[in-house]
């Protein structure tokens, strides 16, 4: 890009606006931006595009051109639905298939053979009900069942043409748009959908020659969205990673072709359940979503090589419509992307921004965006608005994980004229700017010192997941392992992710010293049925009975096999009854005052309690005790060790005892004598390359800490509320 | 019996005292007693049996002849443990089966076969390991198993020999007998033991001529009491129904003779479960309950004959070793007891006393025992105790059960010489004999009025545990059915129980108006895997549709199954998210403020809150909400009702709204308009034979009260606490 970089200026992405120029170009200075972007509903004036910055502009290719998609009904996106479940009555039931879902996002596909497609089940046996003893009336628009047994209920699992993009229509009900077109995705597995894409984006490049990077938003796919008729449940279903929206005949018949099998209906409705990210999920749906990654980088290389050709960089949002995309997947380096944008509230997302590989920049949207509401609503840039502690807060979330990741660059999204009123904040962006590049040209000197141990999350999905639970923090605040993974995004210490199938196939990965596993019975996160192979239970005891380390939280490797209900029980000397053993009898205990784990603080907050906790032998250690059972302990087996924690919630506290739990777990319990801050309100980062100490207050009240150098020096430090303050130990 | 029976006498058994001839006599007077009874550890004096009472002896005929127990040790009673698991190093494992068990307990049974009866699990991988790779040997005290994976667990099942009666076992460590002899339970399978008990019998018979009633305490089988050598946990397993004490090789063979096929170990180890009356018992399992009951109601009916052929009554007493008697079963006259015998701390265990059929005389052991020391070591006959309370307490639980069903006696047990120092004890206890005998008075004249309303609790146990949950409520108070069979206890309603296999395939019984079912995933209770049976399903759904009310309590009906958890949930309207829906949009509810069931009292701090519970459509009324999720729900299915609570914790109140939601489920809304005190806090019965009103205040402090009668009068009343108060309607 065409400007110099210093640490005053660079590295910085602001949303320009038409009609204020002038502010636009202010800005643009005050923050050290590089580039002017425009956003989702703006667009950039004459003035701003030749103000002599790099030009970055957005487009979305499945709902970029709706006279053609009017034009090709035939051809929108489409996704299973399971309908409403009828009682029959008598032998015959009748079903509205579309009953209930929103009819502006949905309608039925009645031409794509139903009878090669769609199901009908009776959902109280929970057994499908034969293609003979099911028609279909497309112009009553209901699946007639017959044989039906009385007081039995059915479904229909069908295709549904989407007839609104999911974005359009969000925004289009939120802000009231009233008549504005409805825009629709279309299904880019049509050869003249690909055909009309490519031209469409070609013609584009041509018609901004201005733009430098262009960004996708994102590829072909949107996350899950299914919306209801119902006023109080507008949502059926909602997930960030879920590939509902890539099924379609095209799809379902050449998956058959290569795959050497059929993916039925029920493979997506699952019981109603959907393939959430969050729950295990089936080797039939990893072959789907290989297959559906396959196709999406192979045009999507198509489309940037385009860019590409025009001169232009072309990067990716890693947000919106983003499935296929699989940024962590082995095929994401064939797209030849230039960036990856990921707007963040928290420290993971930067991690996961940061953890990307082959993309050469880096790029963090940061929060507050620019618009009057935030999250569920609340006042930002109006009256009652404090967005300046809001971009505190977030940017106290994301710094620390940017201490131990490098990032490329930030920026901001949304109205920028909403900053008028707020001059204070248009001064502390300016600071967060600056700390940000400071940090930068720290990792550009090398990465910075970690503890000498490492943890990998053990997950079903493994590195696919890095550094997700699928959407953000705010969303499900009760996973464990969205908490888990937050406090990780800071610590000093080396995290991977890694799946159950590949520590059954190859056992724990070289150099992990401690296993993190967190999560719900049937959940992703925990693991589900996997936990009934043998195999793998195999390489986790080996692992530990020879000096590793397990953290369990919550119900980790849980499944009702066999004599446990935690398969990794005796691991972590602890196992849960969920009501079926009322009448055994459990090992008293007393609470360890004094623990290594518990040195700092037992978090008592943030570690939650769950009924039916039970001890497996009395040499467990309890560090901390809630509802009357175990919350908190500590466990050896063999010559390892286990932790099992009840439930676990992010704090400035808690991620202060998970770094001390994996130092114990992995039997290293001088991991943290150095380059740790003895306040557990600031946290610090040594870079050994350039001999710099960062270290940041995380609090919103002024701290003192120390920090012990290898060397055995200490070094003292004052920091304001939020404050970071650079020591060279040069 | 000899004595002529007034309201001021009769119906009452005294526990007479050796050494305290005067006070035995004096409140055998006091209290109106007919019979006096020795106690576990007390003989009577020639005095006292010669005083012209009836006289009453308890014996224990497998722990009753211990010199003969000592020469067959051969004979004593077995059972199935499971050893503690063993991780494999190598590939050989060797076990101590006998590793953490008390000792003085068990022995290992090494002369039975044990490859005919021993198993050996692989428990890592959940499968047995062939009997071929594994051997034992006696004198090492080990099982070795061959053919191990490294880093699995092993574990044997083994026939273990019990040393020690537990009763005996319990009483001796609990009062420090020191060297005072351990009781042995001779097993009464083989013929020798068979012979050798009639024998005593009947050397007893003629040994006691004074005695008029022969209680046996109880037949053969105590409930299951296995204890560890590990000071932090004593017990291992405890119930009060199971019959794991039932097991010995010639049972086991025998079985197989009569059913045609083999119980294995594993049958009785179940994954370590054991087969608690709390689970869903196995159709194996309900087979052998059948076998081992056959058995003790025969050669059980041989030792009553002796006892009548004496010229003396038989009583039973429900409470220890009454495993096998089945007081439920269908086989339970052929004993030809004459009474019954039932300890009470509650009201559901004066219905469970009172609803045996086939037995003349129901009788109530009350609480507090004429011990120093009652439940959990509280003081209650020495200093710092308040007997008086506490019988105040136990009476204010049974009264309003005695109420409801006819009981014959009522008694107490222990040391008599104890009550001398609380005389208010003496007189509280003599207008608890007066209030009984009233209440028995009126009973005579026929049943009490009950609303038109019948409710049927559905378990899987059905009949044969009515009025019960396997022990006393103190025990489990986290139980929701022993809560609500409490609260059903004192109920104007008539109450059944049904198993899930009758209503599978009988329908609901004729003349159930609602239907309850509470417990959680597995359970008994809640019914486990038989919820997977489509055919249980109709017949619950069509009895709702029709116009029925299904009542489900914390996981009803719970299996994850097909589209569901809780297999009624369209009844209830009701659904649990375990941890897999957290992508599902949930219906948004207000709570209403005005319902039929929440008129009296929404019962607050008695029905619990339980995460996950979400609505299935937005006709459910939310009456209560709790953790942020519906608490309690009314629900129309078809022309039947379904009402949900997340947890229920009996309570005057919840019995109150338990009432109501049973009238509303009923869709007879007007059922409870007359003959209901409109204070929650009192109670009545009305009968109508007799034209008698009886209303209770079951509080603690004085209440005012009114009840409606059916020609539109009103009856109102003000009670002390405690008090009762009868008023004739003729």
């Amino acid at each position: 890009m065409g400007m110099e970089h210093t640490l005053k200026q660079g590295g910085f992405t602001l949303p320009g606006e038409a009609g204020y120029e002038e502010l636009t170009l202010q800005m643009a200075r005050k923050w050290g931006a590089d580039v002017i972007r425009d956003s989702d509903g703006t667009q950039l004036s004459d003035e701003i595009i030749h103000a002599g910055y790099d030009i970055y502009s957005t487009i979305c290719l499945i709902r970029s051109d709706n006279a053609w998609a009017k034009q090709n009904m035939d051809k929108l996106q489409q996704n299973f639905l399971m309908s409403e479940p009828v009682y029959a009555k008598g032998d015959t039931v009748t079903i509205e298939p579309l009953k209930g879902y929103f009819t502006q996002q949905f309608a039925v596909n009645w031409k794509d053979e139903p009878k090669e497609f769609w199901q009908v089940f009776d959902r109280t046996a929970g057994t499908e009900v034969p293609a003979g003893n099911w028609d279909y009336d497309e112009q009553a628009g209901t699946v007639t069942v017959r044989g039906c047994i009385p007081y039995h209920k059915y479904t229909v699992n069908f295709l549904a043409i989407r007839l609104w993009e999911e974005i359009s229509m969000y925004n289009h009900i939120t802000n009231d748009w009233g008549d504005k077109e409805h825009l629709m995705a279309v299904e880019p597995r049509h050869p003249e959908t690909q055909a009309q894409i490519l031209k469409w984006l070609e013609q584009w490049c041509k018609d901004h020659p201005m733009t430098n990077v262009v960004r996708f938003t994102s590829m072909f796919y949107n996350f899950t969205w299914i919306w209801t008729d119902h006023e109080k449940r507008r949502d059926d279903f909602t997930d960030w990673g879920s590939y509902d929206f890539t099924v379609n005949p095209i799809a379902l018949r050449e998956f058959e072709k290569a795959k050497g099998y059929k993916m039925t209906s029920e493979d997506f409705i699952n019981r109603d359940l959907h393939n959430a990210t969050h729950n295990a999920p089936s080797r039939k749906y990893r072959d789907w979503m290989d297959f559906v990654n396959q196709f999406v980088v192979e045009f999507g290389k198509k489309c940037v090589d385009i860019v590409h050709r025009y001169g232009k960089k072309a990067y990716v949002f890693y947000d919106d419509s983003w499935v296929g995309v699989e940024p962590y997947g082995e095929r994401f380096k064939e797209f030849g992307f230039d960036g990856l944008i990921k707007c963040v509230f928290n420290g993971f997302e930067a991690r996961l921004c940061a953890g990307v590989k082959d993309v050469q920049v880096h790029e963090l949207r940061l929060h507050p965006y620019l618009f009057p509401t935030g999250l569920g609503g609340a006042p930002t840039f109006m009256e009652g608005g404090n967005p300046t502690l809001d971009a505190k807060r977030y940017w106290g979330n994301v710094r620390r994980a940017i201490l131990r990741a490098p990032i490329d660059r930030i920026g901001l999204g949304g109205y920028l004229s909403l900053t008028q009123k707020f001059p204070d904040f248009q001064d502390y962006i300016a600071q967060v700017a600056d700390e940000f590049r400071l940090l930068k040209s720290f990792h550009q000197g090398g990465k910075p010192y970690c503890l000498p141990v490492k943890a990998a999350v053990l997950t079903s999905w493994g590195k696919l997941r890095s550094w997700s639970c699928s959407g953000h923090y705010h969303e499900h605040p009760e996973l464990d392992l969205i908490n888990l993974i937050e406090a990780l995004s800071g610590l000093p210490i080396d995290v991977e992710f890694v799946s159950l199938d590949e520590v059954r196939e190859k056992g724990v990965p070289a150099g992990v010293d401690v296993l993190l596993n967190a999560g719900r019975l049937n959940t992703a996160w925990s693991g589900g049925e996997a936990w009934k192979d043998a195999k793998l239970l195999e390489e986790i005891n080996r692992f530990v009975a020879n000096g590793g380390g397990f953290i369990g939280v919550n119900e980790p490797a849980a499944q009702d096999f066999s004599t446990q209900f935690i398969q990794v029980a005796d691991v972590l000397g602890v196992d849960i009854d969920l009501g079926t053993r009322i009448c055994h009898g459990r090992y008293q205990y007393e609470v360890e005052k004094s623990h290594y784990i518990t040195a700092d603080t037992v978090a008592a907050d943030s570690i939650l309690g769950k009924d039916g906790v039970y001890l497996l032998n009395d040499q467990v250690q309890v560090l901390l005790e809630k509802e009357g059972a175990p919350a908190l302990t500590a466990n050896q087996f063999g010559r390892g060790r286990g932790v099992y924690m009840a439930g676990f919630r992010y704090s400035l506290e808690s991620a202060r005892l998970l770094m001390r739990a994996i130092c114990w777990a992995a039997g290293k319990e001088d991991a943290a004598d150095t380059f740790v801050c003895d306040n557990l309100y600031t946290e610090c980062a040594y870079y050994p390359d350039t001999k710099n100490l960062v270290i940041i207050n995380n609090a919103e009240e002024p701290q003192d800490c120390a920090v012990k150098t290898p060397s055995g020096d200490v070094v003292k430090a004052q920091l304001p509320a939020f404050e970071i303050k650079i020591v060279s130990l040069a």
